[in-house]
Formats: structure tokens, C-alpha cells, sequence
């Protein structure tokens, strides 16, 4: 098996401004950020001028960028959700997405883990979704296959997604955020991992890494809380997109691993007082993951966009009724489909 | 949800005895066996006799047990096998087992793990086999579900079957260690996770563990080669067991976690000498692992017993005219669970 060097000019690095002084947050990044091309995309909320220091290769993209580029959509890319801008513009084979609260996590010398290399390490490898390595990732250097593991299945599939992890403010909701206030994450867990085949996880938006060729299209903006906000605790949008994510992968044979590289979360918000608004997203994903355990893809659906929509018609059959969010989830990844393809169409009479 | 403390009267640590002096093996051990009950099966074949230091609380079985216990039967409780007698006579609600070529693993400072007290803890809480927690073992301390957890599933169920892991020597197949003869395993992953519903995994039986009353029938000697031999490299038969524990569980709705504890495996044997004996498990793996992600037990399989007779119906009808051996494992699963109803209604007539 032969593992191709990922070479920089191969990914962008996406990051979504919600704030207007990204300098601190790219400062701290610049030692693993500099050498690749960074998305910016300002939050279309924001009125403030947008602060970004000098030294980084990037496009910068606000909301006339979105207007001229898309037209008339009713995806709101506004707050996180920015983010899914960056994934429609993006020409790279492979996309890095990290919020903006977060900055490199450090080892016990002061040395920073470079975030970006372990994402694209774990993307570079193959998954290995068919059958549990308790050793885990068994390409690791110093690691390999368990005895017991089946020879056929040793070559892996190709990962998809990557999902890193958070050190300092773990990725909780906000009523387990509130009940443990004071609790921080110190533990390092030196690991990476495939999810099993119709194993489903929750996919945080926080620190995440994806084929963008592969599965760009499964990575959508879906289900959005009436009133999502501006902190992680009050989005459920991240949450549905992976379980999109992961059953589009299941279908296609593509794996999905969780672990490193973590990032250091700083503390943002107040849990407290989020909790009103985030309960009903809790509640909703009470139907949403037996829908999703429950989703079979035909044979026909061969590529991301195909299953999105096949599973956007089941969304709509199944959860309409249930609350109207899942109806509008439904017409959500439908326009979606509609804009990743325009988009492309774009680059092709273009030729790019 | 409470967690009930497990008493060390509820534990029984089965040692099986391959070499006759299990005196360095003990002692070594001494720190943290020295509380529990162990169980300790001389190999039938072993002719020696076994050398047992002072101060262990422990019951030895021997040849003339097993007459005695058993009777006439097909199954040979020798080398790594006789571990299996232990499951049979122990009466405690759970179990330990360590192979005795590993010691107990250390910590930066010198001082031991204690694997026992690890393997406890991660039968008493309970495992989430339906959904995956990025965040590794929810219910450790300083950890919990990730945001998008479902609430509804944050009770988990059951934890039936703790699988440790191995410092230094890392359980590789012969193949797998002959190709890398130097290497060793250092990495310390300080984790355990619940492997998620339909994850197979290759269980070891050199440091694992499990609640004997809810699985113990389906911790069998089944699937076993002509040449079974004395080192770890020559045995299937824990690998297919634990195939069969794992459908089992994911049946009755009980978890199966992997990860910590770890215990220091010694190096035993030479890999590529039992190259050759090896090869034949090996290829009869790549039918064993469709054929268990296959299993779909009824209904009215409500206990283990049961569940793992239907197992070896399907095994003699699918696998029978595949290879002689796969006759012989499902003959020996239907005399295991005859062996284990005999010993538990002895125990009914003694009122135990």
C-alpha cells in the first residue's frame, strides 16, 4: 500500500470569523497556519471591519462575496455556519476547520502540537471501519494490527473525516457544562481511532478535518435551531451534519476516525444562561439519531450529493411532521446540493 | 444511576499455569492479587509439579479435577485451554484472567497499575454500545458525554467484558511480530471506550475479564487447532470465542469495552517458528469474521446458554463443509454449555 504525501497546496484551512480581531487567534497559530491557505470567512452578522495580521496566504470572504457568488439562497451562513462558505468555495482536495476560540494545545515542554499535520496524517491513512483494531490506529508508527484481525481487511478504505478532539473547555452541552463548572480537560489521550461501520458519533464543528473530493458535500448546514446562536452550546447544526456525514460514509465505504489532534478550547460564554435556548436542539436529537441509525442508501446513490439528497426525501417522509425544523433541515440540504453543484458548474465553464 | 461497589468476594482471578513455578509470576503480582480468590489451573499436560509461593487465598485444579468435576468429554482443557475449566468451576459474579507471562505495568515513577481494580471498574459502570462518545469513557472522572449525546442513551447498559491491552510485547500475530522482531510497545493510552454495536473486535484472552453471570456460558472453547500450542501466537481459539461473546452481548444488550488496563507482557517464543503452525487460523479467520457479522439470533434467545446453541447450529450449517475444524467448534460449543449447565445444577442440588 502506498501512502501519497499530502502536499500543502492540497488543503485549505478554514476559519470563520465571529469575532472581529482575529490577530491573537492567528498569532498563536502562525507557527502551523503560515505555510498553508487559509478560507476567512466573516460572519455576514458582523458589522465591525475585520482585523487579520499580516504574513497569511488567504481569501478573505464576506457577505457581498456571498451574494455575488451564490445569489438568492435561504441558507443563512451566518454565525458558525460561515463555515459551510468556505467548504462551497474551496477548490482543495482536503479542508481543516477550526473555531476560533481555539488555539494550538502544547506538550509539557511548551512544544506545540501541530494540529493540521495529525488531521491530514489521519486523512492521508486509511480507516479501518469494517472491524475493531484494539490497538488502534494500526498505522501508526510502532503500532499494527491486533492478532486476530483479519488479513483481506488490512488495506483499510479511504478516511474521510477526521475529528479532532479539545483540551481545556471540553466540547459538552450546556446543562453538562453547568452542572460541572469548574471542570476542565487536562487528559491527553495519545490516540486516534476508526469508527466502526454504523457506529454513529457526535461530530463537533470545533476541530474537524474532511476529503473535501470525498464527502464535501455530506459536510452540510441542515438543521439550525430558530435561535442559534453564537456560542458551540447553542448549535445543533454540526451534530446533524456528522451524522450525515457518517452514514454517507458507511454507504460509500469511506471511514471516519476521532481523537487527536486536540486543540486548546479557551472559555467563552456562559453555559447558564444558554441552556434556555439549546433544550429544544436536545430534544430534537431524540429523533434524530434512531432516524439516522435507520437510514438505508439505495445502490443508485454512488456519489455525496446523490445520498444528501436521497436522505433529505427521507428527512421530509419521515421527520416532517415531527417538527417543522426537520422540514426545513430537509429543504436546507436540497439548496445545498443545488449550490455545491452551481459552484462546481462555475469552475468547470471556467475551467478550473 | 448508581454504581454499585464490587466486593472482592464478587471477584475470582483465573491464573493459568503453562510453566511449573509460577513463583516471580506471582510475586510480582503479590501487590495486588494478594486480596482476591484465585483460581489456579494446572495444564493437564504439564507433568511438573507446580510450584505456588505463600499467601495467595487460591483453590488449584489439576487433571484429577477435571475428571473428577466433568466426566467424559470431548473438550481438551489443555495449555491456554484449561483457563476455561476456571470460567467453568468459579462461582463468583466476575472474573479476571491473566496470562502468566505478564507482569503487572508500571507507571513513570515505578509504581504498578493496579489491572484488576481497572477491569473492575470498567465492568461496574456501565458501557454505550449505541452511540459513540468521542470523549472516551463517559463515566470516568473528569470525563462525559460530548454535546449531541443523546439523553436518552446516557444511562448506558450493562458492561459484560473488559479487554485489556499489553506494554512491551503487543499481542501481534506470528507474522505480524516476525516482520517487526524488535519492535515493542511503548505507548502508554491512558483510555477505554465502548466498542459500538456490530463492532467486531479480535478479543485476547492474555488480559481480559468479564461478569461471569451474564456471559460467562459464552466465554467457550470453541474454534481450536490441531496444533494449538503454548505460546499466544499458536491460538485462535480466544479470537473466536471472543467473536461469539461479542454477538452475543450485542444480542442480549450488554456492552464490551477495550482499552486500559495494561499489563507488561514478557517476551515467550519464537515468532517465526510457529510461522508455519499458525498460518492455517489464520486463513480460517477471513470466514469466522463474515460469518459472525452475520449471526441474527431470535428472539426467544434470551439468556447466553441459548444464544450460544444457536451459534452452533449456524455454525455446523454454514461453516460445516468449509472445514473439518468448524464442525469440531460447533460440536464443542453444544458440550461447553452441557459442561456448564452440569457443574451449575450440581451447585443447585448443593444448595450453593
Amino acid at each position: 500500500m502506498t501512502h501519497p504525501i499530502i502536499k500543502d497546496d492540497e488543503v485549505d484551512v478554514v476559519v470563520v470569523a465571529i469575532q472581529p480581531d482575529l490577530t491573537s487567534f492567528l498569532e498563536e497559530w502562525r507557527p502551523i497556519l503560515s505555510r498553508y491557505h487559509l478560507i476567512i470567512i466573516k460572519d455576514p452578522e458582523m458589522k465591525e471591519e475585520l482585523k487579520i495580521p499580516e504574513g497569511f496566504n488567504h481569501d478573505l470572504y464576506t457577505k457581498s462575496d456571498m451574494d455575488r457568488i451564490l445569489g438568492s439562497t435561504s441558507i443563512l451562513f451566518s454565525g458558525y455556519s460561515c463555515r459551510y462558505f468556505g467548504y462551497l468555495v474551496s477548490r482543495k482536495k482536503y479542508i481543516v476547520a477550526v473555531d476560533d476560540d481555539c488555539v494550538p494545545a502544547k506538550d509539557d515542554r511548551g512544544f506545540i502540537f501541530d494540529a493540521v499535520a495529525q488531521h491530514i496524517s489521519n486523512l492521508r491513512f486509511p480507516a479501518t471501519p469494517f472491524f475493531f483494531n484494539t490497538l488502534y490506529d494500526p498505522y501508526q508508527k510502532g503500532a499494527d494490527f491486533v492478532r486476530g484481525y483479519p488479513f483481506s481487511l488490512r488495506n483499510g478504505v479511504k478516511c474521510a473525516l477526521s475529528c479532532g478532539l479539545w483540551l481545556n473547555l471540553a466540547d459538552y452541552d450546556a446543562p453538562t457544562q453547568a452542572l460541572k463548572p469548574e471542570e476542565r480537560n487536562s487528559r491527553y489521550v495519545d490516540a486516534v481511532l476508526t469508527v466502526p461501520l454504523k457506529g454513529m458519533m457526535p461530530l463537533s464543528g470545533i476541530n474537524v478535518a474532511f476529503d473535501r473530493e470525498a464527502i464535501g458535500p455530506a459536510l452540510i448546514p441542515g438543521l439550525r435551531l430558530a435561535v442559534e446562536g453564537k456560542q458551540r452550546w447553542e448549535t445543533i447544526e454540526d451534530i446533524w451534519c456528522g451524522m450525515c456525514a457518517k452514514v454517507v460514509c458507511d454507504h460509500l465505504g469511506l471511514g471516519v476516525k476521532s481523537g487527536v489532534p486536540y486543540v486548546w478550547r479557551k472559555d467563552r460564554g456562559d453555559a447558564v444562561e444558554t441552556l434556555k435556548k439549546e433544550w429544544r436542539g436536545m430534544k430534537l436529537m431524540e429523533e434524530v439519531v434512531p432516524f439516522f441509525q435507520s437510514v438505508k442508501l439505495p445502490g443508485t446513490a454512488a456519489v455525496a450529493e446523490d445520498c444528501v439528497l436521497e436522505i433529505a426525501a427521507m428527512v421530509k417522509e419521515r421527520l416532517g411532521s415531527v417538527d417543522p425544523l426537520f422540514g426545513q433541515a430537509a429543504d436546507a440540504m436540497v439548496e445545498w446540493i443545488r449550490l455545491w453543484k452551481g459552484v462546481a458548474s462555475v469552475d468547470r465553464t471556467l475551467g478550473v
